[in-house]
């Protein structure tokens, strides 16, 4: 395959990582030498909509990607804060903590106005199973107490359980219904 | 050597990384299995004593690293923005924004001071030649048009070239006079 | 006519500019010699409530009244950032950014009651159609594809689709149904 | 009976002030030599939420005691600002601006984990008719007109009459509804 | 003569308009339909170098510029606040609140980098007497109680004697010295 | 004597609280029925200039009035956050943050021209020995190695030396000289 761009970015919240994640990335890889996995709302934790550190996102990406073999040198992960809803200003921050990139990739309309209006190249990703693959359901299960283990990479899995995610979770759920 | 650490974190703002700083991580790697290096400041860019971007700071680094030949599985490169002065909320940014770490390399003595008082292991790192490989020095030596190829990886020297971060500084020197 | 103060102050966030707001503008000038349209929310944009930068506001303004051939000599536009939901700085905020006037023109509760307990006079608009000139409507028309043209003045109508607002209008409600 | 700790904090918004709070109050004192008194969301007011500012609730909560016969060197009143919904600093702002302090009396989940996770002690405190004796409660009967009197320490509603808190609160509301 | 320009943007921090600011409007006006005054560092006042709001500041502008019998439809004065040193985000935010330009007029060498490196042309402005005519040079006369008026415009100066402006900056600099 | 205001606010920075703040929190107690003393800059600490934490400075202050047999009923502590140089928007800051005064004691031109302006009473405090009682001599000679004990209340010193607070200041001056 022909290499099409030198770096790309995938912007990403990752609350919390799984397998649609993994096959974006796979994705954005095959497009590019480099990939650069943005993990956004970085100063975010403890709600129940964003309930992991910045640090306990980017451990499950690496060790989801570890289990799949793809070489650290291909990719860079790089958390950034929030502009705190003023988005005119957010992709003159990416392009000030972010090293250079030619093309972003990201189904997102609003990511996706937001580098286009700022004349950046922007891909869509092919969709791949959207409704299951989602944080939002990853959630929901954990809270239900249904099946959440087979939406994420298995490291993943072992990891929330063993920091007390679920438990987080279902803590910070009852906070938001008293609130 | 037995690896005495699973984790580490190196900080530095790194502006602009030179030979300084890579003695310290390649002493810090000697102690770990993994080094977070973390770029401090990441907000900050275009003054005269922060004149590079966070993202210029991380391609600085991994073009250095590379040339050394140290694999990108030894290190993670992660940009944390500054708490405005208020120090004493910074180490729980640190540890939100950084995955798990166990000990601290450092000389800088606030950066030390922070660290212990909220609980962890600190180390300092073996000084070498100080006075000569420091970011201070090697921006005056750009100002004064005197060598500064010699302190810095030399693939650090061609990248700054090639931003035109010399002419970049000078303006920046003009800039602080004026103001 | 007998003008009864210097200067006022008209506020409004402009989401966008309509018909309903030109109104507005012109009973608060037959009030004063000098009218501050202050447009606040200054720093929002790019979301589905405030789609329109403080930029495209102003300049939707000034085309409007231009075409009403109300002189520029008759009225100011100020932007001003939120205080992020800091009401209590609000009005302190306010006085420090615009030049000085006597008196507010505004019907919206909190704006009344935070100029009041400050020790301005405050005065209320007559009410014009508010339902029907509402910026949540003419947004909502956008985004129905039901008429909006006759909810603004044709400039704010003219403007709007030579930017694309209408397409990024809809871009942004995708984006906020998605998060 | 037993004096446990030397110094608690008792955490709330106290928006009002009302019976439940001084029931765990008497409480956490019975258990600590000094309690500290933490008025959390500090900067916020004027929202139907959030309607009175720290100094109105620290006046809330200093007349109520006082009735109370509870000896002012017995507790400290502490107003600390949000973290703008970054809770992962949260902790090391309030060890940063209070007293040291060797527990926490809370029930609200949220709070309760961020000090457990920062390794902090945390006691819960018995429920007092919770539904009855709510803040949500008391500014609903306001609204609506219903008695609220008997859900506050008598020195607070007659407080609240006295800076037209009750008609500040519908304005909010009314304010909300607009927006 | 011919426009080159339909809209150009002058920066200034205007602490006070002097006429060196009044000379730089005139050239910028003659090479523009349109110039928009933006008011830098809008939030900074009451110290010795940033001694008057911006509110005072765009009333010194506005008289001045009317002494002049510059037409108020030639021009717009736009307050921006900092970015708190975050300089990267700088031109995005001041592209978010301005109406669209094409052209900066500066002579300040980090205003001009800043732009220059977002891809916006930038013109200088032919010096006229910049030692002499320095705000800074206005500020230090009025401490040392010398002649300042012939620096300014006479609305300039009787209008700061009319706020007490003067007597401001002298209590500014005691203020500074304690400190 | 004759009791003059009900409530008044005393204004300091405490860094650290010396006996020259004694006498005028007594001075101040004089003229009151009731006294604010309001701990400013409350987010700062562990640089040389403000080394001690809200929480350290309030401790210090409790400490010193305890000792002294001032009544707990007869004043309150409360810490105020800077507003990051808009000194415009501090009084309104203050006044949300603090139950209503009448009257502040302050010497400092800054505080009371922003008090002033506001329309707030403000006295001023008798001086007493003010360059041997300041915070900065009291800092230069614990950098020195000097008697500083002397000059603040017992409790203050014995709580300084309690927490390494003459080690921290030492610290904090080598880090501020590296950088």
């Amino acid at each position: 395959m022909l290499m099409k761009y030198r770096r790309g970015v995938y912007v990403g919240k990752f609350q919390p990582f799984h397998k649609g994640h993994l096959k974006c990335i796979q994705y954005a890889l095959s497009k590019v030498d480099e990939l650069i996995i943005l993990v956004g709302s970085a100063q975010l934790s403890h709600t129940f909509n964003n309930p992991f550190t910045a640090g306990e996102r980017i451990e499950m990406i690496r060790r989801a990607l570890k289990d799949e073999n793809i070489k650290s040198d291909r990719y860079l992960i790089i958390p950034v804060e929030d502009t705190f809803g003023v988005h005119s200003i957010w992709v003159s921050k990416v392009t000030s903590i972010l090293p250079k990139f030619e093309v972003v990739f990201t189904n997102e309309p609003l990511t996706r106005r937001l580098f286009l209006e700022a004349g950046f190249k922007v891909e869509s990703i092919p969709l791949y199973r959207r409704k299951l693959y989602s944080a939002t359901e990853v959630r929901r299960r954990i809270i239900e107490g249904e099946d959440w283990a087979s939406l994420v990479p298995s490291a993943v899995h072992s990891y929330i359980i063993s920091i007390g995610g679920d438990e987080r979770l279902r803590d910070l759920l009852r906070s938001d219904k008293e609130n």
